[in-house]
């Protein structure tokens, strides 16, 4: 272990499609102090994920120019960074040359992973804005080495992200529109709340497709569908949910258990070390704070399996994550993989 | 009737997700001769119909010279007028200006309406890369009038457009994320369609997201689902036939039936004049010639309707339609309604 000044301190980095933060901690485990900055944004340029690192970084240096100089560690969870941004590996490359030390570049679902498990393995589905889920037998006595993530889901708004916010959020949309269109009654609540925060039906598409940021919009109506769950419109209490249906689904994928129904010939995400992964899972992110019908939703979807497996809560967040992630980049225990983590 | 030189002539514009025509034709309804332009994109800036409009008009110029001199009125059809092009009052009366005659825009479905009915009334549903519906009692002795258009749907794919192209396409995309993710094998041969399309999934969220085509993209993939479906692929099948369901609700609705039984308060699109529009429906559009699971859901759908309603096959295509409005505008015959049509 290297030896450290007591100032000793690691970044991480928690970058969102409903927003960012940056946090400094100690080399040891301990408490942490925390920025916010904005949400991510997808155009025809790409992903605004590496610009958004630089502002964040640049803002921390600014308000712990200090602490900064004892700097042994980064580590950072982003959403889109597998599909959406260009050159993860260049990317990693350049945190590290630009703050002399060591970096790590990992999706979101991983840190959310270290941050949940806190060193421990199984699966965790993250419902944000979007969702994902990734599954990992947790780290050895040498570290936390690849490739051994099986990742799931976060495909974004239009190809899955299955149960998450933008997800929800569309689905509510889709009654909403239905029972406007007088195609079917059954979403009237919810076309109640959509005017609410959108204005009348007819101009909603001019205020999303022409947005940069549709998933964040998509993901905003999904607090109007989880409190009208909450009051119990048995439209939104089904919707939210099958949201927890699909969230389950995704981290049992995870697990990689599926092949045993599937031997031989069934496309597979990633790696499997299916006997590895504990059967362990944890539902995390922004949306899974909803409870009520989305937890019933996913622990039903969970009883329903064919293996015995273990609900846990979320023993810390996915900023926490970011920072185990960099204290493994800081003392070199960390190995890349395509598609999970870029060192 | 204005008197006419044996040249007098009209355009008609076809503007949608997949592509453009302009066509030119006698002032008295006869043959007609067409070109071809790009298709809409919708980026921050708006949808670019404005500019697509002015191409095809400058096209037609070059084209044309002699005929454009005996210019009598022009009609234009297009996707995204309701809701993403800022101000179709100025854009027809700019259309006017420029051209030295009467000009009408109008939503794609109620071209469509207009080449499909040839003049009588019912509801058509188009299917194309989106999907909208419109019901209308039909001309009376003084012309074709607002406001008694009904429309239905045409809210773009995030919101509905429920059974057309990019419908089919990001349905059939889905599926085939969940077997590429091991979270259900269904969508195995749709998977190896998708492979064959767009390479690995990891690329597709940055093939799409990116794109300001990204209707089209979908409905690209719509071709594979529906071929896969002709191959009998039963979860082809399924999505093929329950586009069909979905296009067949939406005409129902434009026929306004729906209102039979939801009396009070239901939520409607627009004006109703239930007892006027005849109980015909049309299903056309570039996805209504797949045929097949598609027609079977829709007449089944159809056939479970509380009232008898009768499938018709239509007289023509929406770029006829558009040249029928360009004829009614010549003679004055039109009358705007907002959301629906403008002159």
């Amino acid at each position: 272990m290297t030896a450290a000044s007591p100032e000793a301190g690691v970044l991480g980095l928690d970058i969102g499609g409903s927003g960012s933060r940056i946090a400094w901690s100690g080399l040891e485990p301990g408490p942490r102090e925390e920025l916010t900055g904005p949400r991510v944004r997808v155009s025809t340029a790409g992903s605004s994920v590496p610009q958004l690192m630089r502002e964040l970084l640049d803002t921390a240096a600014r308000t712990w120019p200090g602490r900064l100089r004892t700097l042994h560690g980064i580590g950072v969870g982003s959403t889109g960074l597998a599909s959406l941004v260009k050159d993860p590996t260049g990317l990693v490359a350049q945190l590290t040359a630009e703050n002399a030390c060591p970096a790590a570049l990992a999706v979101d679902a991983v840190t959310a992973h270290l941050g949940a498990f806190g060193g421990s393995g199984g699966a965790v589905v993250v419902l944000g804005t979007g969702a994902i889920a990734v599954g990992h037998p947790g780290p050895d006595a040498s570290g936390l080495h690849g490739p051994q993530w099986r990742r799931v889901d976060g495909w974004g708004h239009l190809l899955g992200d299955r149960g998450g916010g933008a997800w929800l959020g569309r689905h509510g949309l889709e009654l909403a529109m239905r029972a406007h269109d007088g195609v079917n009654p059954s979403g009237a609540a919810l076309l109640v709340a959509a005017r609410r925060r959108f204005g009348e039906p007819a101009t909603w598409p001019g205020q999303l497709y022409t947005r940069e940021d549709r998933a964040g919009v998509l993901g905003e109506f999904a607090r109007d569908v989880v409190e009208l769950a909450d009051g119990e419109d048995p439209t939104a209490v089904e919707l939210v949910r099958q949201a927890g249906r699909e969230a389950a689904q995704s981290a049992l994928a995870a697990l990689a258990t599926d092949r045993d129904h599937h031997p031989g010939g069934f496309p597979s995400a990633g790696p499997l070390s299916v006997h590895d992964v504990p059967s362990q899972v944890v539902l995390t992110g922004g949306l899974a704070r909803a409870g009520g019908a989305l937890k019933e939703g996913f622990t039903a979807r969970v009883a329903e399996h064919t293996r015995a497996v273990t609900i846990r809560e979320a023993a810390g967040d996915p900023l926490d994550g970011a920072l185990t992630l960099a204290r493994l980049a800081a003392r070199e225990r960390l190995s890349s993989q395509e598609g999970a983590l870029w060192i």
